[in-house]
């Protein structure tokens, strides 16, 4: 399986890290040798049909800043569009950062990449947020496979694992904890009794949340990842304007202190029964998505099982490569590869 | 797809009257139209090619002890074994009773099944416990499809949800809860400070025991469902005689409280390491395993992304129809249907 790689940060660095690890695996278990015949970054990319070496991908990233480094291999003129219409790999895996607020680059690396017959990975959830049901269209019309594991819950499984309760039982509702950020603001208002603004600043200190936390702390991240989780898991089309969102910025330490006068805490809660809707929410205590700041977690009430829910590490770079890995994976058995 | 139905308890019921109240999203959504040709009980059958209706089947059974009684199509003389073989079905679900003492019965169902060209569902763990190596050779051997979710969790998907986990990472380490009459025993031991018979006896008479409940409280369920759990999930061969076995069977009410004394629980915990072992273990207050009585919960540690824990009803007849439903629709994927 012939392989493109549009981004090489954090995620897309594991990724190939990860390939080089499970090689031998992934062919005795799967079948799958993966090769890959491109790599992008903001400054130029790497192409090579026979394949390029993690080794000197990292290296020429690493001493020069750009894969475009790479001897023999390197190009900083051609635009991304262009290589993944041309590129003879079956694969795209879109691993740029996801900017909430301009979907526009990576949607149209999907666009290039399905109508030139491309399946496609990403774990930039952007573009999903504003265009999941019109990219699932033309990823249809193209026959062509799209996944994106990687957009919620990190390395753990949440979509997978929600697709499959659907398919015996009925989904009544879903509850989820799927921010980081807000998790770990409103644990520590809890905590410690901290005003909203110094949790935020403590949050920003410690690396969890980002210089500009607002998709975070406006609810927008868990709102993208409630539409995913609505039109992959359920089948019903939306899209962020769908979703009835409030935000946890300024909540009042207060509310977070009769929360827990009832024995509850205040968390983010992103929700899908007849309508999607993300705001601040009681969970009793002890209730299963009652998580600690650094765990995500999923709730499905199922008509005939009840709730089953699903708890696990919702980001980082490592943890998210093995997503990609999965999506691969499901790829590849759809292509006719062993599963 | 014909499927032949072996057993007509709680768990064969339900799953009839599952296929009726889903038949038209079955349809629309996979392309499924499930037809029951053949149904069995203890003291005879019911076959037509054309398809059984559920509603006939339900009052044989209701009004006669027997599905023999429907009218044209019951028959008491037809050995189980040879309606398997003759039948012209593609998917048998055996769902007779796990009775672990007792394996063989089941066992020769699934091998005239596959023999004869027919893919195999089965709630019955009894065959999985001793043999399931073999059995998955037999079914490789005929190339057809054995699945079996129903026997771990009921309609919490774990085994699907583990093997997820396995595709993109690795699995270190696997820890479950998955007995409820121990999980129930060991609550009210800590909850009441209840002695061990006391315990038990109260499980027995709110029907969350079996009259013989040795099976659970000698941890042999539990280590059947890791037995699963390690051939499915892990790709590991391995019967019970692999499992280190320690059950609760008279465990003292000093270790219960010495634990609620560390803030800890006793469990009766099925582990997957380099070994397989089921015992009574401490688990912390808090931690995704220190589920209530009704619950099961399975721990998966992977290599990259850490602890991913599922929590879930591990029990039900009309519960374990759906785990029967998933592994139908599987079955049909890999036949060539719709996903």
């Amino acid at each position: 399986m012939k392989i493109l790689l549009i981004g090489f940060g954090v995620v897309g660095r594991a990724f190939l890290r990860l390939l080089d690890e499970r090689r031998g695996g992934l062919y005795r278990r799967f079948g799958l040798r993966p090769r890959i015949v491109g790599v992008t970054d903001s400054r130029g990319s790497a192409v090579s049909e026979s394949g390029l070496e993690t080794k000197q991908l990292l290296a020429a990233k690493y001493n020069h800043g750009t894969v475009a480094a790479v001897a023999g291999h390197g190009d900083t003129t051609t635009s991304i569009d262009a290589l993944i219409a041309d590129s003879d790999a079956d694969l795209v895996v879109e691993a740029t950062p996801s900017t909430l607020s301009a979907p526009q680059v990576a949607m149209s690396h999907f666009k290039f990449a399905f109508r030139s017959g491309k399946h496609a990975v990403t774990v930039n959830k952007a573009p999903l947020a504003v265009a999941m049901p019109a990219l699932f269209e033309l990823a249809a019309h193209n026959r062509v496979q799209f996944r994106f594991s990687g957009t919620v819950g990190g390395g753990t499984p949440i979509l997978a694992f929600a697709r499959e309760c659907a398919r015996g039982d009925e989904i009544v509702r879903i509850r989820a904890i799927l921010n980081g950020t807000t998790n770990f603001i409103l644990s520590r208002m809890h905590a410690s009794g901290a005003a909203f603004e110094a949790a935020l600043q403590e949050a920003v200190e410690l690396g969890y949340a980002e210089a500009d936390p607002s998709a975070d702390i406006d609810g927008v991240d868990t709102a993208t990842k409630i539409v995913i989780l609505s039109n992959w898991v359920l089948g019903r089309p939306a899209t962020l304007d769908d979703v009835k969102l409030s935000g946890i910025r300024g909540i009042a330490t207060e509310r977070i202190a009769e929360a827990a006068g009832r024995d509850s805490r205040v968390k983010l809660v992103g929700e899908i029964n007849e309508t999607l809707s993300v705001g601040p929410c009681e969970i009793r205590a002890g209730d299963p998505l009652d998580v600690p700041a650094n765990l995500n977690a999923v709730t499905v009430t199922l008509r005939t099982s009840g709730d089953v829910t699903l708890v696990g590490p919702g980001a980082g770079g490592a943890e998210t490569a093995t997503a990609v890995l999965r999506d691969v994976l499901d790829i590849w058995r759809v292509m006719g590869g062993q599963a």
